[in-house]
């Protein structure tokens, strides 16, 4: 071993600068929200950039057959009982707004737009979405309710308001959406670390050690 | 406060003696495997009882409208890799079998006429059929592989294989199964702990927390 050879080369996979972690998610989903925080969490401690990727579930499920989780018997019933309790669990607030699953691609789209313009205030976006959404049971159907949320945190809300009528930023969801089926996301939320896929918030302890191991 | 007074009333709900864990599953389930192993250490570990339960998940799929999950559209794939994946994590060998899900009839009524005989039994039964299935990926759904199984755990295979023709046995199966239902079970495994319902080998965690805390 002499002092020129590389320390570098069997660098951790969790090494500061590697790959970002994509992070698909649906607005509507209380799971997604509850993942939130935390994979935002995980991605700093991990020195890794983080894709928030805003998908339309109702379209992934026409795919996969799916209905929406609530929805369905006995399971909805349970669903929403395991909801609750996940957040407790994790020390998170959780309100659920009135109408559920509700339309989220108002939301997603400003979300496209802001990212290609700057990433973290799509990130703090996101947050303040779905906290509004799931920590205070707010309404984020509408594009009014999308452009207070992003007033606060400091986006321009009459260029975001223009924004979400261009045909080029609906387009941009919706090649988002197939990207995200081609890439095998089937739910909410969904990661997808150095290649890897893991669906669910009940899987941030996978994430997590893979992270911290570079995989199994 | 006097001498008389009960100092049990308020006795943690993980006291050794506190009510059964009822832990429904289907034999076909990997993930109820997974989870077989460590509930039974979890209960010990709290100084709970178990009731092992088996079900007939194709039953309870007609109500919910569940469809098998390696079955569905990129949802399968994406299981199948989970699977194998948890099992690592855990460190659990997973091999699966050929045939998936298979039917799980014979082993399920086995069980329950163990039970009423010798519930240690039944639970060394259920760990041996589940083992065979899935850490060596054997096939368990002929009344044979089931018989084999009972005789490896001390089970008079005679006496079992006459029990696997009798109605009351084949009632007692569907009866559990309808009970199970009743009692929302939609998928497996599954488990009550004190009236509270966990769903997935992944909530584990929350049990244990659960038997810790007396729930939060």
């Amino acid at each position: 071993m002499t002092e020129s050879a590389s320390d570098t080369d069997e660098a951790p996979a969790s090494e500061p600068g590697g790959a970002p972690i994509d992070f698909y998610f649906d607005f509507s989903s209380p799971y997604g929200y509850l993942a939130a925080h935390k994979i935002d969490s995980i991605a700093r401690l991990y020195g890794r950039a983080m894709n928030w990727r805003p998908i339309l579930l109702g379209v992934i499920f026409k795919t996969t057959g799916a209905v929406p989780l609530l929805d369905v018997p006995i399971k909805g019933a349970y669903a929403r009982r395991d909801m609750e309790r996940t957040a407790r669990f994790l020390g998170m607030p959780l309100v659920f707004p009135q109408v559920m699953p509700f339309p989220s691609i108002a939301a997603a789209r400003a979300v496209y737009w802001v990212q290609d313009r700057d990433p973290q205030q799509a990130r703090d976006l996101c947050l303040a979405l779905y906290d509004r959404a799931f920590a205070r049971g707010g309404d984020i159907r509408e594009p009014a309710a999308v452009l207070e949320c992003a007033a606060e945190v400091g986006i321009d809300a009459d260029e975001l308001a223009a924004a979400l009528q261009d045909p080029a930023v609906k387009e941009r969801l919706k090649s988002e959406n197939e990207a995200a089926m081609a890439a095998g996301v089937c739910g909410s939320p969904f990661f997808v670390v150095d290649g890897e896929p893991f669906w669910g918030a009940d899987r941030l302890d996978h994430v997590e050690r893979w992270l911290a191991t570079g995989g199994w």
